[in-house]
């Protein structure tokens, strides 16, 4: 074992799965961010917790807002997710920018993504203060997949996404 | 999109990287508990969060020593993940069973892995409870790297492991 900085672990951290989450403002006007901090954190009730940065546009509105919607990603979406992950909501409107669809959700005001393998619908009931990010933890208050069956997303470092398979 | 269970969600999440987190209990002995939930959480200060199960003995080690291990083990381990996520430390000595090389830490108490890709050495600086578990978020205080360089171990859906590769 030799020691390194912590930068130097998290090159080894890949293929990290990758998410989609949307978020309103106070008019309800939606945006999108790609995030690859995310987990499952409760059975009973269902929950799942994403690390969001402070600085982040989306940051301000889950704060505010207290809800959003969690979405995995599928394989042919690496330009869309590329660009929710390296343009900030404050300057432009994801959902026109990308093409992608939003469609209403039932229990939140933030919407569902149309193109997305599964939309999860999420209550903020904690959240956790951590350095230069905050954890929002959600209770999942409803869940939908899409009809088909397609591979999810993953980041393989840097800005580079693709699709992974079991290996031999 | 069509409405469905959470454990319908769940199932389309694979593959999960996994991890393995050691602790340690009064007397410095240590545990092993293999964890599908984990995140990074912060650049600056380093941080990273998991999210442990309420009855898990490791939960009872992490809330009372403030301090564990996460480490990212390599495909070879299979077997060794296999058992440490089915037993409990309250009953089984898992690094004697597993056969597993502990190594001392230098700032932590919980001892390192010599077998996994990346130790990191984490000191619990906020909780959130969070249904059936709860998040310790741990402040990264030393991280260190096996000279070889492995793949990493995922978790493929129920109790299947493997590695993955990028496809096509």
């Amino acid at each position: 074992m030799r020691e390194v900085s912590v930068s130097e672990v998290w090159k080894r951290k890949y293929p990290e799965p990758v998410v989609l989450v949307t978020s309103v403002d106070e008019k309800g006007k939606p945006n999108i961010i790609a995030l690859g901090w995310s987990m499952p954190t409760s059975f009973e009730p269902p929950m799942l917790a994403i690390s969001v940065g402070k600085t982040r546009y989306s940051h301000k509105l889950i704060s505010e807002g207290k809800e959003f919607v969690l979405a995995f990603p599928q394989e042919g979406m690496k330009d869309e997710v590329l660009y929710c992950g390296t343009h900030s909501g404050r300057k432009v409107d994801k959902f026109k920018e990308t093409g992608l669809t939003a469609q209403p959700a039932k229990e939140v005001r933030p919407p569902l993504m149309e193109e997305c393998l599964v939309n999860m619908e999420c209550k903020v009931v904690g959240e956790l203060d951590t350095g230069d990010h905050t954890i929002f933890a959600g209770r999942i208050v409803r869940a939908s997949v899409s009809e088909e069956e397609g591979q999810r997303l993953y980041s393989l470092g840097g800005e580079r996404l693709g699709g992974v398979r079991e290996s031999g």
